[in-house]
């Protein structure tokens, strides 16, 4: 029998949930359990690597990837892919793979999880009854009511669509705007961010973040979304223009939100933290025990259709 | 033209929502403004009363009506009748209405909202940001995953139908127990609750509460529920038996609760305070402005059907 192929896993310490699955599999070598530079780590362990499984949001730039002159393949444990540096990528022939649709389903719980704790006020009603401020100070400040709010979706892929068909039954108006227009798709097209806010109550981000969607979320979006609108962000923290949100929401230019995601994570803005108008989240809306058995089945799955030569099962698209 | 007839309203002081609506057609009476006894203030002023506005959960029992004799109707704001007392109202010949479907939306949507918050853990995610433990103590605790549970809900009425409505696309497998089986409805029906506690992962409460459904969740049924199991109560608190709770929830007999109401509000057993598996909220499910815009509506309907010898619009059964 032949020796099990070679995988580089690229992770967070802390990041242990696939291990054991592909220690099974695969002879793996770490870059957090070296004490070497990571860039003589490379190249003196991994020059014949083939693989890269990629756990977390570690960068893999263009000096990274010339260490590895016979990769063929990173598979990212994400969805989002804008910490892999994806022209280079392309340029080297190296392919690379996402989480697909396996956060899919709980990232558009948690969407509408933020939306609802953010309008009916959940976090803030929970905290007021552990304080025991019930009985001292009486009834609690009204929560704004879900039915028949219009709400646009910025993203209409697999989480996007998700979200949609969960919200449809709270007799929520549904409309979105996407790279393009969806021809089978019932909701109304906004064919820009700014549109798509002035028309709603409520945006939802759910699209990848790259050099299109960085800071679509500026302030004339949170201007046209208006004082009593809504920005719940389930996407990748860049997507919103950080320092202007936190203006807007201290100043009342939007009524609120509700985020799972910022700009320099763990690292959140201070301001936030006594603001009454947010829910604060920290990067949990894929954080389910389901949700990693299905991200460790789809990466083994594409491992496993590479070291075939079969099709891999959920490739980025490099162009 | 008549002078306007004569309401008598029983509400909480601060309960003020309805005044300027009903003070539009009627004259009114209130018996938190007098400092008389409130025997000898209904006595002395109400006597003539036909109607009653009954707000909040202010109780009106025997001798309360035992002191106005031509009371014919008692207009309730809640969708629960538990502060009235029924059989005498019956006797008497009074009629009662309630809130009917005003608040069942927000009921519904809220029931929801509690159960993402709970499993997703919204309120202790929302609290580890703002206290700074996201960068300085690394991952939250995963949370657990909605799709795929199956959910039993207890009382399929208004607002139990459009809870399962919801829950229906995130992938949750809706059961049922309610005071008779619904034959146009698809969903499984149990016939009793500790079979719908066995057979399910969360129990969701929105029944009336009742002679027959108090303490309706007791320890037999937490027990068949079981440590994964999780309660949410959207109803009335007496619907539990809160001493068995606090003792399952803190030694692990059921996994959790989200609970909206208790047995003796704004009490709440202050055991819950320090448990990481609850979410507490302060009676807030009906709290929107939107719906209180359809209970004041409502109420005046049935005024109005009442003084002009029509049929009530919500009136609640007496037998």
């Amino acid at each position: 029998m032949s020796e099990s192929p070679l995988l580089l896993v690229h992770r967070p310490p802390t990041m242990k949930y696939m291990d054991e699955s592909l220690t099974r599999y695969y002879r793996i070598l770490t870059t957090h359990t070296s004490s070497d530079p990571l860039p003589i780590f490379l190249s003196r362990h991994a020059s014949s690597v083939r693989a890269v499984v990629s756990m977390g949001r570690l960068k893999i730039d263009a000096d990274f990837l010339s260490h590895l002159p016979s990769l063929q393949l990173i598979v990212c444990t994400s969805v989002g892919t804008d910490h892999v540096d994806l022209p280079e990528c392309k340029r080297r022939g190296v392919a690379v793979t996402n989480a697909g649709g396996a956060y899919s389903e709980d990232v558009a719980d948690y969407a509408v999880g933020l939306l609802i704790s953010f309008l009916r006020r959940i976090p803030a009603a929970d905290r007021y009854v552990r304080s025991g401020k019930w009985a001292k100070c009486g009834e609690f400040q009204l929560g704004i009511k879900l039915s028949g709010k219009r709400v646009g979706i910025l993203g209409l892929g697999s989480i996007g669509s998700l979200i949609a068909k969960r919200l449809e039954p709270f007799g929520c108006i549904i409309s979105y705007n996407s790279t393009c227009r969806k021809q089978s798709i019932p909701y109304l097209y906004y064919p820009d961010v700014v549109s798509l806010a002035a028309n709603n109550d409520v945006i939802i981000l759910c699209c990848a973040l790259n050099d299109q969607t960085r800071h679509i979320v500026n302030r004339e979006v949170m201007e046209a979304l208006g004082k009593n609108g809504i920005v719940i962000n389930v996407g990748r923290g860049g997507l919103i223009d950080e320092k202007e949100l936190v203006k807007c929401l201290a100043d009342g230019v939007i009524g609120g939100a509700g985020l799972d995601a910022f700009e320099k994570e763990p690292g959140v803005p201070v301001e936030l933290f006594g603001l009454d108008n947010v829910v604060l989240s920290p990067h949990a809306a894929i954080a389910t025990p389901g949700s990693f058995e299905n991200v460790v089945e789809l990466a083994l799955a594409n491992l496993k259709a590479f070291f075939s030569n079969q099709p891999l099962i959920s490739p980025v698209r490099l162009d």
